[in-house]
């Protein structure tokens, strides 16, 4: 039988979840895929807190377990780009295949992480570090390897969606709903990462280049979060017949990859529009075999833990293996698509003052610009400011942010700056 | 840069796209992969067809090509289980990877093949077997390997999936739709197998055996189709808040596993109701990771081809590797559940006379088999028989049997066969 010797970093949630799991499957591993896995040594900052939980010998010193010639695979769940970027390029360095959880070390780090891999034949899996348990990454590199992709997107982020979910269901507002999702363990209590959109563009990112076989960098995205999103415009979207989501999007064409992080407004009918609470989902195009979408949990310690395990039996299958003809993963860097140039549509709040001629006044200043409105809607109101719900036709982007910044200068019927949300692309 | 040799057996409407595909990709495999795959030979039953076509040589001796000592892997689209049968056969007795779209082949014939390839080492790939280009069985093998399946089940037969979604949205009855089908190439011109259920059948059998890693026979299943589905059914389920789905469901207890294909009310804030026309989906359950979906195009030549490259791209990395650890895949036998004991509950149209006491007399045997009733629906009718729409609470498959033995021996007040459905079993 095959034996792997494994180095695991990192014992918080996911980490336990992990030896817990290890514990249960290692027979079952052994039977249907003829692996040993053995646990060899934990690295962690708190060694003291494993007493007890396993037999597995615990130290505090990272880089002694990277540098340790008997181990043959490091699997990585310290977080963050500091002690994790020291750990992962050693253990590269060593010429050890290694596992990680960690989207923020890859998608800023993993162009100096990949040819170091190269070099040593190293292989580097991160199923986990992408939407949870949903396969993702391997549906990337093996189920659809053969597919030309011209669209990848999805709800990468469990903790936003699930505060999206709330703001809808219970008509809460955002700060209610985001205390509810501390309080319930969904969101960290510095939840910026999240809330604006950081960790849906770091992910996004890393699906993009794997998507398109060309390097999208996190510093290339435009993103935006959900946290000037109000309650009001969630429940005017849904009457509309749309849902409002925090989408990572990333789409290819001959001008270029255009990848981008932001709330949209997702027709009901959109299987993207159904996926709620805490769940992620990663839609896709392809030319070959047209559009498909894969959901499931997002986060939580069990189900990602159970993707770093997927993840440990795929590679340790190939440990070793001379003749295995490896993944190039040295993506030449795409070219970015302009943001301005980009087509879309938008649904526009505008809070006016009540008196005659204001839509008028609005409508000169998009028609202009080449907006087109498709529709409008005005609730009666006795006081001000009076919202003005405008759907709009398609039009560039650089063009609405020009008529947008004209309309929140005009300060005679203009009372507050205009909330505007993009619909979903034609994907 | 390795070599891979591929010998083509089938050049329908998949074997063409393939061909197409390789050729676009050749490149591509190359830069990203590493591999150089090469397009030997070509065995068709009418070779004459492709002239013109493709520079590879062609020949109608399918066993001439399984038995080249110069071939590395046997590309199976022939279909069907006797020529296909004897190919598969020689080329892993041969000691080649096969790769292959064909699931009445390995459904009922995988038993006798899987020892072989155990004993040559070869290698067997069918993702394109199951769901067309969804890439399920890459899923199963390694996106989830680590998880403990609970329940496997899908829209797995794009064919009915078309009909009966033509059936809700145009009011259409079912010889129309399926005409419709045929005219769009969706249904063949004899439609058992997809409209009986065998096709789904067979994939879910595969799915299952692939999920709970026990072997799960066709010949063990209940199979029913959507042929005496009526129009009037499909519209009731919908205005109850159910959409009607042909599911093939695999369910695994300690008691056993219960696999079947039936016509099912799927409650219309499930993901499966959503899938529409020839879409397929999976939806899974596992102890780690919760619930998952994945959905896609399940047919049509270019998707299928893309399904069989991205397979022969997999299994093309691992050939030659010695070091490699393969799956187990002799699975033992599953024990099954019985399906009487399975709790269940059932949408029952009864076709009564117009006359008083029937609803209780209908209602009496069902009390006395322990079902009781969740709703009840009946419209003024001015002629017989009269609809009466009943939903239940759940109760076993066999006393729902019995019962509705005995309500339709009834005569004195059942006019008709009362028609009944399954909902969607908590999964």
């Amino acid at each position: 039988m095959k034996e792997v010797r494994i180095g695991l970093l990192g014992a918080g949630v996911v980490g336990t979840s992990l030896l817990q799991l290890l514990d249960k499957n290692r027979e079952k591993i052994q039977r249907h895929y003829g692996i040993n896995l053995q646990l060899t040594t934990i690295a962690t900052r708190s060694p003291g807190k494993l007493q007890g939980k396993t037999n597995v010998p615990v130290t505090d010193d990272v880089l002694s377990v990277t540098n340790r010639s008997d181990i043959d695979m490091i699997v990585e769940l310290i977080g963050g780009t500091d002690t994790a970027y020291q750990a992962v390029r050693s253990a590269l360095e060593n010429g050890k295949t290694v596992i990680t959880a960690n989207k923020a070390l890859l998608s800023e780090k993993g162009r100096e992480l990949y040819p170091i891999a190269a070099k040593t034949g190293a292989e580097l899996g991160y199923e986990a570090a992408v939407a949870g348990s949903i396969p993702i990454i391997r549906t990337l590199r093996d189920g659809l390897s053969s597919c030309e992709f011209e669209v990848i997107c999805g709800i990468l982020n469990g903790t936003t969606n699930f505060i999206l979910t709330k703001m809808e269901q219970e008509a809460w507002d955002y700060s209610t709903a985001l205390k509810k999702a501390q309080e319930l363990g969904f969101a960290e209590a510095d939840p910026t990462f999240d809330v604006e959109g950081i960790d849906a563009g770091h992910k996004i990112s890393l699906l993009a280049s794997l998507a398109f076989r060309e390097y999208v960098s996190f510093a290339s995205l435009s993103v935006k979060g959900i946290s000037d999103l109000q309650s009001l415009d969630i429940q005017s979207a849904l009457s509309l017949g749309y849902r409002i989501k925090l989408l990572g999007i990333s789409k290819r064409s001959s001008a270029g990859v255009l990848t981008k992080v932001h709330p949209t407004l997702v027709p009901l009918d959109h299987p993207l529009a159904n996926v709620m609470n805490e769940s992620n989902a990663v839609f896709y195009k392809t030319k070959e075999a047209d559009s498909g979408m894969i959901t499931g949990k997002g986060a939580g310690g069990m189900p990602t833990a159970s993707a770093v395990l997927s993840d440990i039996i795929y590679y340790a299958s190939r440990l070793g293996s001379k003749d295995i003809a490896k993944e190039n993963n040295l993506f030449p860097e795409a070219k970015a698509f302009p943001e301005p140039d980009n087509l879309v549509r938008y649904y526009l709040r505008f809070s006016t003052v009540d008196k005659p001629g204001v839509l008028a006044e609005i409508s000169q200043v998009l028609g202009r610009h080449n907006i087109s409105i498709a529709s409008v809607q005005q609730k009666e109101s006795t006081s001000e400011p009076v919202s003005v719900i405008v759907v709009t036709h398609g039009a560039t982007e650089g063009e609405f942010q020009k008529s947008l910044q004209e309309i929140d200068t005009m300060s005679t019927i203009i009372k507050q700056k205009t909330v505007a949300i993009r619909l979903l692309e034609k994907l």
